[in-house]
């Protein structure tokens, strides 16, 4: 187990989240050594190679088991739909809420196949952040607030942590966290989201850019207040929880993805520990993949957000450590070309 | 649940596979119907929506469960090996068949982690077929009587197949039947399988020319005899064997897929009922997937074999059909916007 402080010059971290664990080289070794004896061509099982070496690394464990995973779900209401961002009422972020609680989404259907615990954590949805081209979304003691909320829902016996949300107007707010950590006119940002058409894409373009120009000069950090919301900050905060617990994370698609473009604006190793889950459908993604370095795992042309695409990626995930720690050893089964 | 008379002309198709059940538009229809009404966007689900429309038409079933998943794995030896085509020894072929059945390989975790009950049939392994560069790999009642094994081999009562196959040689073999199916020089349809390098890859092709030209004047189950292996008609008929069931089938990678490449060359219909897995990092499957009009479900640079990029898929397939007939409709969850 290694640590690394890498983090102590931003104001902007909770205190507990300047010093975090980093990679562990010596255990990724072991697993490295281990994939060689098994009983398999050098190479043949791809991606997931890569991926057990991942989850041995972030472990601390050269043949780790994943038994417990957590989906953790945040939700968050948006002042920006006053502007006219999404075609569906706010009324619908507490709607879905019940219906994750009832067992009727689809992130319940799914996390019951890849075998992961759900947890939804609505954060004020009766209260939503402030309109961004009109002030900032909130204040920093609110998104430091929010963060603390994304982190204790970590749990922190869990050997891997899925991210989704649920948030009316939130596609507006991830393309907006990804304009201002990389860069470039908002419409290379902006998608459908949950219907938008070309006139409602201009119009979140449009917004973006406004909520870009008044807040141009702040930090990542306080970027993220400005212009984030509740449970963008949250997924902030569970990203860094995990990573004080050795949980490797797997982001879903775009909102998620864009949520912690300031952790990666603020100090890209931050996001080592974490995988993509899917290239989302949402234009922005690959742009915002590609400026992170992270290659998706699976292309489904899924955009719904929830934590989907990420519990379908567990199963993945799920299979690449099951086949490092579970397969025998050439020597173990006598089988000759090892 | 409709019946279709396919292949009456064919005579090197057994029998009982020449009545089989056609796609089941009503049912699929319905599905679609559903599919409006499930506490979603539009479309949001992407791929997995076109996945679920798939099983339904093929279950018959408009809300269907995929409860039994069987896994099937097909093993053979090939006379090709004669000419040097593959680094490894023959005797890999039934080491691996012993790996299996101790749970030992990568498909034995894959099935487990997406919950597959594994079937292993090994053919004849001590008699390998014939050198197709000296005659015929198989007589074609020998090849009628794998057929059979593959289809015997089959749970009636199965909600889905996964197919994958054992065989050193066996990509050589893969290589000889895609070019046989679909033209091109055989260099276009060669890999590194299980290690060759360049030198190796030449020989393949070398010997694959020499294969085709000599056995071009066959149908294309003459051709499967000629220049296939036991394991590759025993996929051709465990493919007929689902269909007859109205099993949907996910064929793993290049050999495969290029094992059922004789039935489509026969009717392409055949295959209506079969996904593919995953894009196999063999340079020829991209080529393969295109003639047969198939998109791979994952694309992980895997090429290992055994059936372990369809039960990786099986997990997606499981996530479609769960969303599918597990999910609330708006108007039982009480959403907005249904």
């Amino acid at each position: 187990m290694t640590n690394e402080l890498i983090f102590d010059d931003l104001n902007a971290i909770p205190g507990w989240a300047k010093t975090l664990p980093s990679f562990d080289e010596d255990a990724a070794e072991a697993a490295r050594a281990r994939q060689a004896e098994l009983t398999k061509p050098p190479g043949s099982l791809g991606r997931l190679e890569e991926i057990a070496l991942f989850v041995s690394g972030w472990r601390g464990d050269p043949k780790p088991r994943l038994e417990r995973a957590q989906a953790l779900v945040l939700a968050g209401n948006h002042g920006i739909c006053a502007q006219g961002v999404n075609p569906f009422p706010q009324e619908v972020t507490a709607q879905m809420v019940a219906n994750f609680e009832a067992g009727g989404a689809a992130i319940n259907q799914l996390c019951r196949v890849a075998g992961a615990d759900l947890s939804v954590i609505a954060l004020e949805l009766d209260t939503p952040t402030g309109d961004f081209t009109e002030g900032p979304a909130m204040r920093f003691d609110e998104t430091l607030e929010a963060m603390a909320r994304g982190a204790e829902a970590v749990d922190p016996s869990a050997d891997i942590l899925i991210l989704g949300e649920m948030g009316i107007g939130n596609s507006t707010i991830a393309a907006a966290l990804a304009a201002s950590a990389f860069g470039g006119p908002a419409a290379d940002w902006v998608g459908r989201g949950t219907g938008s058409d070309e006139g409602g894409m201009s119009l979140k373009a449009r917004v973006i850019e406004a909520g870009l120009s008044r807040h141009e000069a702040a930090g990542p950090m306080e970027r993220l207040a400005a212009l984030g919301g509740r449970e963008q900050a949250a997924i902030c905060g569970a990203v860094l929880a995990a990573r004080a617990a050795r949980i490797p994370v797997i982001l879903d698609g775009y909102i998620c993805t864009a949520s912690v473009a300031p952790l990666a604006a603020a100090e890209p190793r931050l996001l080592d520990h974490c995988l993509i889950a899917h290239a989302s459908a949402e234009p922005g993604h690959a742009r915002l993949c590609a400026a992170l370095g992270k290659r998706p795992i699976l292309d489904l042309g899924m955009a719904l957000g929830e934590g989907s695409g990420a519990a379908l990626a567990l199963g993945i995930v799920k299979g690449a450590v099951a086949c490092h720690s579970g397969m025998a050893t050439f020597a173990e089964a006598g089988v000759a070309g090892g």
